[in-house]
């Protein structure tokens, strides 16, 4: 692939067109096979079968609204038969329960209940949870509680408009904002291939990861120098927190186990994003040989970004203020409950800056009136218990700044050896960037310390910098990086093995995509699959060589009333930053808004330069009169 | 205050008008005073001669250039004696330097070159540095370091317009972006009252903070609830870490040193904001008893914030998607070298989100041809060595959650401590949130935890949420939290006890509003003014009282060639959420873009909510056909 990259125009170089198959043979046998398309007769080019493996997960409402043994179940709770209509599954992967094994694919079935179709039935949860056999395709067991917890008899809390209006209505004093670009968008799409600002990079899109940034380079000055071969958020973990039976299972690896590509949102002009957009489609081949598109499934657009950078000097009044813009590109999934909304943001000054906006819908259990939910959970609403969880997101980064051979180094900002009083420390002021070079998959399995600031450095140790001469990096900057909470030895811990550090490393390989195994559902751990098993020993060199930097981030949710019925979006963010990479500040030739130099402050020079936006308004017509107040600061009660 | 907010028309409770008064009398003398300034013959009502201490900084360039001392070190540099009006000096407190102590009123002189009066003289750093008496009005002293650094003969890199131009020019691929709001804004302003969606609060300003927000409120479906009684950015420190005389001084308490009102910038419509904008000016007493006013020195303004909440149900594509709409109050002040953007963003859904972004130029050093910046600094241009530091900045939060009588609670998300394969535990997969409550003075300060995502929560425990009966609270979610670099004892240390934690409580007292102290120049830190002080032994209650919560925030920059000469803006963010405050989300009222239930869906009943923005267009005139690519995810090289 790279060989074809440098020279695009070789057809000889042209990788061979290869699609990868999963085939799940009725009776449960799984095959992953291989199929090269790039002749006229496509040839398999492998064929395995694959043991005790379930692949990722495709339904099992109407299934259990016929069941005999849900329905007795749905009675007990208080729900007649003839209201089975109105009952409701989310179909989950068992995750792992060992009374049933990885050898039958399973679903566990969420229960919830609509009083009406338009009231969300997450605010009524029902107590068990069937289990569905998808080769059977019919119920095999149901899970059900010591303590029984009927039907919610508490009144519907909705968001829809009916709701709403019936609440009190809509608040009116929202005026209109509008974001127009009335000459066009900055940035261009040869294919999928776009640039922007020096960026170029190719927009990928696969059923199980979303989007997909390939081939990321940067023009710095004339030269396209790579930073990134491969971006993507490769897995995802949410484990919850209640260990009482079943809810272990609660821990959906959402790309693994139900593909962020399959789950993604077909997004409107206007909604989901507003200003000048661009869509691109996603494709995906059905069972039946056609195609499946998700029109508009990725979103890129703009956005003015605040101040780039300013400066004044309090001397002579020069100033220079320089606005920013920012670009983004966007997929919604839907996971059941939750949406998550993926933004790959891309800065002026060499910045990319992952960013996921978690909202949608806790996922609920039911609570008897006089029950504690505490501590492993919130009481959001009467009868509505939202177990404590933890969003883990595993970002892959196959870095190549300037070039396939990088380093990862872990960098932690420490105060000097040197005691206070001593000469070289006299005044117990000194402090660093201390460097540890990750150099094996071993020593790079490591955890977060918010005490140091710990980043992590992918470098080219070929590459000095001529003023510094520090190597050229990207610096992985992450602060929301919580520790994996369920336990060493626990199911989750064996799992989701890529959860268990802030940051691996491993030597570059072809089929090392996806840090919880190629087929997650029902894997028991046992051995942990993806990057436990590939990282082994861990005495591989990832010094000076084509790595892969593996980072889980995230944050533990303790649910709130504020989160229900629908959460307001909350917002998570990493950033990976140029540091010694560019000879100075890229940005320089931004256009400003305003820049006047001291000489022309003094008059004593011409060419002040005023491109101020012009569409900008004071608020209010008459400006300051509407405002008649004192710069009073009131401290003494 | 409380009496006479709670009933503004009483005006037998308005409290009397004073003023603030600091005297330094020639000679050096101190006097603090209050002047009651209600009647109409104002009265002093405290008159104190204060002993050893400094007030707030007012400048130096002009003795510096004619000091034969300066013109020797000059020529010394190799700066010929007429050309000393292109030296330049950045007028520092003195900090603290023990040969000197505290009586005498000093400034050190960062020394500086400018070849051109065009040319940004922090390039061209001088490596002595003489020391100014306020009083005498003159030089008296001169650090002259051991290794000699000559003046710099690098060519000069600039951002100003004509630089830029002879570099290549502006580039010229960016498309306005316009927002405008052409039905006017959304908040509206008495006096300096502010309200918008449900927030109201008063912007207050002085010489020292800066914007200070009083009195912060949120209509909660009609009932005013008291959130803030205050808050301000109160202090900050900005730690440099050269061990080498004389930087150890270099550690400027921007706030009490300076003052973020005295050094902010006039604001321009257009170009240090876009949209529609409100400014209030700061007026501030002149030495000759007439009024100095920045025009301009607070911006105000809204901007859409994105997807506020969404959910789609995948069983029958009901959606619903609402955006956001956030409020920004703003000032940007200037510390010589630096700017810092102070950002109060105000949220719908009742998040305060205090954010400031770094800009502005480096502090910088002189550096020899030959000679290794390193470990303390970074070369980041022939000549330049831009120093290691810290910017730690000192929140002050007075909360009001629900009335005056609040409490901290430290929590942190655990493991439970029961081990896997217990009966309470036997999955592994508990945890929750732990809480501490910092009941005293002493037990509240606390350092961040990242492993255990630490946050702190302001709590009224009298105000129970009638659903999760979980106290009403304010959560601190701050993720930026550096420990302090220079060590336990160093003069840092010692001078800024305030950054010694993540976080202070200290029970309400009118006078303790600067948690470096009244008086921050020169104080040597023995003893440790402002919240050591106030604390004491710690022993004074902090539970269910009028508290204040101090959180220091801030980030370590290793500096980069990137960052110079002029540094892209890097923000530093965080959140005070409400939890178990509001019933349940509060913004289900704001109207949606789109909204469409599974009946509407099904085409059994009426009503789809359609308000999508009409302004938004494709970017592209041709719709998707400019883009013709597939979605392969080129994993093989």
């Amino acid at each position: 692939m790279l060989a074809f990259l440098a020279s695009p125009s070789d057809e000889s170089l042209r990788p061979r067109r290869v699609a990868d198959i999963v085939v799940i043979v009725k009776g449960g046998s799984v095959y992953d096979g291989l199929v090269d398309l790039t002749d006229k007769t496509p040839s398999i080019t492998k064929w395995e079968l694959m043991d005790g493996v379930q692949p990722i997960l495709q339904a099992v409402e109407h299934v259990c609204r016929t069941d005999p043994g849900v329905i007795e179940q749905c009675r007990l709770s208080g729900i007649p038969p003839e209201d089975m209509h109105k009952v409701y599954c989310d179909p989950w992967t068992i995750g792992y329960d060992e009374r049933h094994g990885s050898k039958v694919r399973l679903q566990q079935a969420l229960m919830y209940y609509r009083p009406d179709v338009d009231t969300c039935q997450y605010q009524y949860p029902l107590d068990f949870c069937p289990i569905y056999d998808a080769d059977k395709e019919a119920i095999v067991a149901i899970d059900i509680p010591k303590t029984r917890r009927p039907l919610s008899k508490a009144q519907p809390i909705d968001y829809t408009p009916k709701a709403v209006e019936a609440a009190g209505g809509y608040r009116t004093n929202l005026k209109p904002i509008n974001i127009t670009q009335p000459e066009g968008v900055s940035f261009s799409l040869r294919g999928r291939e776009l640039e922007w600002q020096n960026w170029k990079f190719h927009i990928g899109f696969n059923y199980r990861e979303g989007i997909v940034l390939n081939n990321i380079s940067f023009n710095d000055q004339g030269t396209v120098r790579p930073i990134f071969y491969r971006l993507s958020l490769a897995e995802m973990v949410v484990p919850y927190g209640n260990p009482e039976h079943p809810h272990q299972r609660k821990h959906a690896f959402d790309l693994g186990e139900y593909g962020a590509g399959y789950m993604t949102n077909s997004l409107s002009l206007g909604c989901d994003c507003k200003g000048s957009i661009h869509y691109l489609d996603a494709d995906f081949p059905a069972r039946d040989g056609t195609t499946r598109t998700i029109k508009n499934a990725i979103c890129i657009h703009e956005e003015d970004a605040g101040i780039l950078f300013k400066h004044s000097d309090f001397r002579d009044d020069s100033v220079i203020v320089t606005r920013a813009r920012r670009l983004v590109v966007q997929q919604i999934f839907t996971a059941a409950n939750y949406e998550y909304a993926v933004q790959w943001i891309f800065h002026q000054d060499g910045t990319v800056q992952p960013e996921i906006r978690l909202t949608g819908i806790l996922n609920t259990y039911a609570l008897n009136h006089d029950e504690d939910a505490g501590p492993w959970g919130t009481c959001v609403y009467p009868g509505v218990n939202a177990h404590n969880h933890q969003h883990l997101f595993c970002l892959r980064v196959n870095p190549m700044i300037d070039g396939p051979n990088n380093t990862v180094n872990m960098v932690d900002t420490v105060p000097s050896d040197e005691p206070v009083g001593s000469p070289a420390n006299f005044y117990g002021n000194a402090f660093y960037a201390k460097k540890t070079k990750l150099d094996t998959a071993a020593k790079a399995k490591t955890d977060y310390n918010g005490a140091t600031s710990r980043t992590w450095e992918m470098v080219n140790e070929a590459s000095i910098h001529p003023y510094s001469k520090k190597p050229a990096s990207y610096k992985l900057v992450s602060r929301e990086v919580p520790g994996l909470l369920p336990k060493e030895g626990s199911l989750v811990w064996k799992r989701a093995g890529f959860a268990r550090h802030a940051v691996h490393v491993t030597k570059y390989k072809d089929d090392e995509l996806w840090p919880a195994g190629r087929h997650v559902p029902q894997t028991s751990g046992e051995p942990s699959r993806g990057l436990p098993e590939w990282i082994g020993d861990g005495s591989e060199s990832t010094a000076n060589t084509d790595i892969v930097l593996w980072h889980t981030f995230g944050l533990t949710h303790i649910p709130a009333p504020e989160d229900f019925p629908v959460m307001p979006a909350e917002p998570i963010t990493l950033l990976l930053r140029p540091r010694n990479f560019f000879r100075n500040n890229p940005v320089l030739d931004v256009p400003p808004s305003y820049a006047i130099t001291p000489s022309q402050v003094a008059g004593k020079s011409e060419g002040v330069y005023d491109a101020t936006d012009k569409m900008s308004k004071l608020a209010f017509a008459n400006g300051t009169s509407e405002t008649n107040g004192n710069g009073c600061c009131g401290s003494a009660k």
